[in-house]
């Protein structure tokens, strides 16, 4: 697999444990060995894993996020990747940077930023009830 | 210089060159071999070279920005990095995440991030005009 596919790979792997609010499939995707980091949407700096992992489960515990990842973008910079993607939501569309590392062959996530955009998704509605999926 | 420092150097050359709108200087500090990606704030994902500089030129041209950046950290993966800071501005506080590849030796920027946060920095007053300076 092309390292752009893996990279797009673990990135779906990031949303699929986000929508599904699965605290240990998220724990899995962190980096071990780097240094991780994360700024929730308005949030401040979380500055280790203990903390980042923690915010996940405190985010699982108050609502399973009803959220879908489009339009991702990877840009591999050798050992070290970052994907681009917006996060649609029912009350917001976010644009997210997701920095990713390679340990050990496998693609972990060591940074996420996610805040508001004016960019849309071009979707095309597929039902009068305007379902995303 | 230990490569924290380098990338912090980075990181505050990039904000030089920012808050004195030089799009000289800022089209220098971006990678040249490495893929490029810009997130300004409230914008889509701009993700060429072109696109980004010519971004900034834009930017440069409606205003000189006034932009400080504060309690930057660094975050170093090899031979690539992150800075998380904030980005105070008389209107908002934002907090940016700066993507930096090591190019020939030189950190290079990669990849900028700006959003809204909650977060304020610890600033002591100096003055009573509130200087930030």
């Amino acid at each position: 697999m092309a390292d752009e596919d893996a990279v797009l790979a673990a990135n779906e792997a990031f949303y699929n444990a986000f929508a599904a609010a699965d605290a240990t499939a998220m724990e899995e995707l962190w980096a071990r060995e780097a240094p991780v980091a994360c700024i929730h949407p308005g949030w401040g700096l979380l500055a280790s894993r203990h903390e980042v992992i923690d915010s996940w489960r405190r985010i699982f515990r108050a609502a399973v996020p009803d959220i879908v990842c489009h339009s991702p973008r990877a840009f591999v910079l050798g050992e070290t990747a970052f994907v681009v993607c917006l996060e649609i939501m029912p009350e917001a569309v976010l644009i997210a940077t997701n920095v990713f590392v390679r340990e050990g062959g496998v693609w972990r996530i060591a940074h996420h930023q996610a805040g508001p955009t004016g960019e849309r998704p071009n979707i095309v509605a597929t039902s009068p009830t305007g379902s995303r999926h």
